[in-house]
């Protein structure tokens, strides 16, 4: 069984991965950096960061990598920790449809922090990148929607594996070395969805990024681990997951594209869960061609697959924070023309004219409905149908909300959602934009950090 | 579901026990503490140690506890990993039937890391211990033994909740608290059986008491969690175990007795895996009554229940270290009369002579054998049959081996343990046993903590 498992597989394709010769993968980690500081920049002032920052003061350590827009550093483990938080903290970081989950928070926090010991070019930074969401999305793929159904964050138990993944193949890891790594990681897998809608979820994100710094540290300090975690019936698949749907496609045609390509992340022009950005697109539309006064919506249907709507736990939220969690929140805005920006889905009450639409709007599952060939995430769909209080409807579909592959946002969208998250500051968004755009050199790494 | 749920009737049992006032109990706890530090101090000049803190050296951080026998302090999160990882570095720590686990080495170093803040009284150190034994020997009964077969590792998937429970009440946090710090723990569970026979399963005792600080230090810091972790089909049970099995019995009883009591600790008096004690302790009176050379040897049967050797996956050992999960080289060993020691266990290659007997020792599985009622763990048995060249043959039979529950250990054995342990030092042996014996006040936790 371990002769030549999957982690030894696993680990051989990813040492002998060259990715930084792909320049479509380059230009998606580009963008990626992009989404990945501009929703960090925009959580700079986030409450929970404040909690995180007493409990890193108590525990001290080195101030050696830099926790984004909070001009101090910390210690790799705690600016793993603090940096994956930031990323996701507001709902408003890219999405991978094979991952079900968040790739970029929590891979690039694990880089960032073991970048920072420096000597890394910014191509290998790149290179990592498009590792560590293959990685991520394939084990996304090969776990099967049952892991997620059941309960775990992909977004955690995926990410702290890919994340050392990622950063075994920054530091140069041999195959060994990454297969040890990938087992401390394995091993301290967790991280469960009952805590969507506290700010655990978004700090789940940096959790795994700190567990991928340990697994690295652990494997450079020539810690014993097991090479094989992955494998049989009581390796990480077996036991998390399918093992047989892991064995079968798992690094099936490994190398031939790049998932940051193909199908690509998922950059977000809204705040909240992307599980309701078809909603919010269709209910944006809605309002567009047929605004309506909160007493003249009589009733509103939103129309999913069933499941699809099972990352939106929030059915009665009272707070903006909830609200990224909640479609009839999303939808109740949109549709009175109110703006889905980061205020709306901050943590303070939710105002009563909104509060009072809410009980209006109901979920309904329809797998009557053929999802469009299209469709991000496969076989998703969401409608919102709107009946006035006058008898008339209106309805709109959505299968691929934009920014989703397929209706993908641009380089100039990515740039407007970095210069909006440091409005205060366009000099260092214009610097931070210029670096990311050469990022080539371990000077320009350096750059880059400083910039954070 | 969440309406008192079993995450908050949890958290009102912990809250309001006063284990200080069950005098067998407070006894157990230290007996319980005494065992801990020998198994620690036994481990001090351990290859993985110097590892692990060449981790810390680089992370950095307040120096504020003591880490057991090593001279030096580091901080919370780094000496829960250090101390945790010593208590189980050996395997000559303490298991509990309940748990299918190692309790101590979990909650003890949570419970120093959390006591080092100073204030808190020895008494209360000694009540949340029992608080948190309780804890997980219910954890481990409810989760039922599926979850350790499908290849968790109790001690780390279990002990963070357990250990954030412990201390969580020795810092008296309320009911709501203790909540939260169950579920920050709980989404923190990881850990798994495919590290067995590496340093990362002694590590894996650490990061479960690392966990359990994060948990507690989220929770002083008012860190958002969600209060039900425990709760439903998507909560810790549901996901890791059997919810309905968890409902009906996690806190049956809750109270009547202490499970640090009844059953009780498992101390050991070999350092390796508790699965093999039976065999060690057949071999070592097949030895005694009927001493035979190697070469007189013609064939060992070890016959179990089926399951009964899951812990023991090394069958063709090559070092001391993977000799601690192999029945065969423990057999071997006690067989030709050779110690069972600390120094039998190390990370060395195995003799020549022994490595030349194990062939000869194969494991038999017979169901048709009834266990005896006083069996520990229960339905468990483990025979030791030799066979001698010349067709005689001998076998020993044990169903409750030494320092198990039944058969334990005395407060005796373990000062021997203790003394044993601290060796070259003496008068730190008396004076660390005399401050467990009258531990009572915050001032002789200050004193305790000096000590290690």
């Amino acid at each position: 069984m371990n002769e030549c498992g999957l982690t030894q597989k696993l680990a051989r394709l990813i040492a002998e991965s060259r990715p930084e010769r792909n320049k479509e993968a380059m230009q998606a980690a580009r963008m990626g950096l992009t989404d990945y500081f501009a929703s960090a920049f925009a959580a700079r002032d986030d409450e929970g960061i404040a909690r995180l920052w007493s409990v890193a003061e108590a525990e001290g350590g080195r101030e050696d990598v830099p926790v984004v827009g909070q001009g101090r550093k910390s210690s790799f483990r705690q600016a793993a920790l603090l940096n994956g938080y930031l990323g996701h903290a507001l709902d408003y970081d890219d999405v991978h449809s094979d991952v079900r989950g968040h790739p970029s928070t929590v891979i690039l926090p694990a880089l960032l922090s073991a970048a920072a010991a420096g000597g890394v070019s910014g191509e290998r930074l790149l290179a990592a990148y498009v590792i560590g969401v293959e990685t991520m999305a394939r084990f996304g793929r090969a776990i099967g929607a049952e892991h997620y159904l059941r309960g775990w964050h992909n977004t955690a138990t995926l990410g702290g594996i890919a994340a050392a993944a990622a950063a075994g193949y920054l530091l140069g890891f041999t195959e060994e070395r990454l297969q040890k790594a990938i087992g401390f990681a394995a091993t301290q897998a967790g991280g469960l969805r009952n805590q969507f809608g506290t700010e655990t979820k978004p700090l789940h994100a940096g959790m795994a990024a700190q567990a991928a710094l340990l697994a690295v540290k652990l494997t450079e300090a020539g810690f014993g681990g097991t090479l094989h975690a992955l494998d049989g019936t009581a390796g990480f698949f077996g036991v998390y997951g399918d093992l047989a749907a892991a064995e079968a496609n798992l690094l099936d045609g490994w190398g031939e594209s790049w998932r940051i390509v193909n199908p690509g992340l998922w950059f977000k022009i809204y705040p909240f869960c992307s599980a309701a950005h078809h909603a919010a697109d269709a209910a944006v539309l809605l309002r567009q061609k047929h605004p309506l006064a909160a007493d003249d919506i009589g009733r509103v249907d939103i129309v999913f697959p069933t499941g699809g709507d099972a990352a939106l736990i929030e059915r009665q939220p009272r707070t903006g924070e909830q609200g990224r969690f909640s479609v009839e929140y999303v939808a109740a805005l949109a549709l009175l023309g109110e703006p889905l920006s980061v205020d709306s889905f901050a943590s303070k009450p939710i105002a009563p004219h909104l509060l009072e639409l809410l009980p209006r709007i109901r979920r309904v599952y329809d797998d009557s409905i053929e999802p469009a060939p299209h469709a991000v995430p496969k076989g998703r769909y969401t409608i919102v149908e709107v009946t006035a209080r006058d008898g008339r409807s209106f309805r709109e579909r959505i299968d691929c909300p934009r920014g989703a592959p397929g209706n993908a946002l641009t380089p100039e969208d990515l740039r407007q959602k970095l210069e909006g998250a440091l409005a205060a500051e366009p000099a260092r968004a214009a610097a931070l934009l210029d670096t990311i755009a050469r990022l080539q050199s371990a000077a320009d790494v350096e750059r880059l950090l400083e910039l954070l």
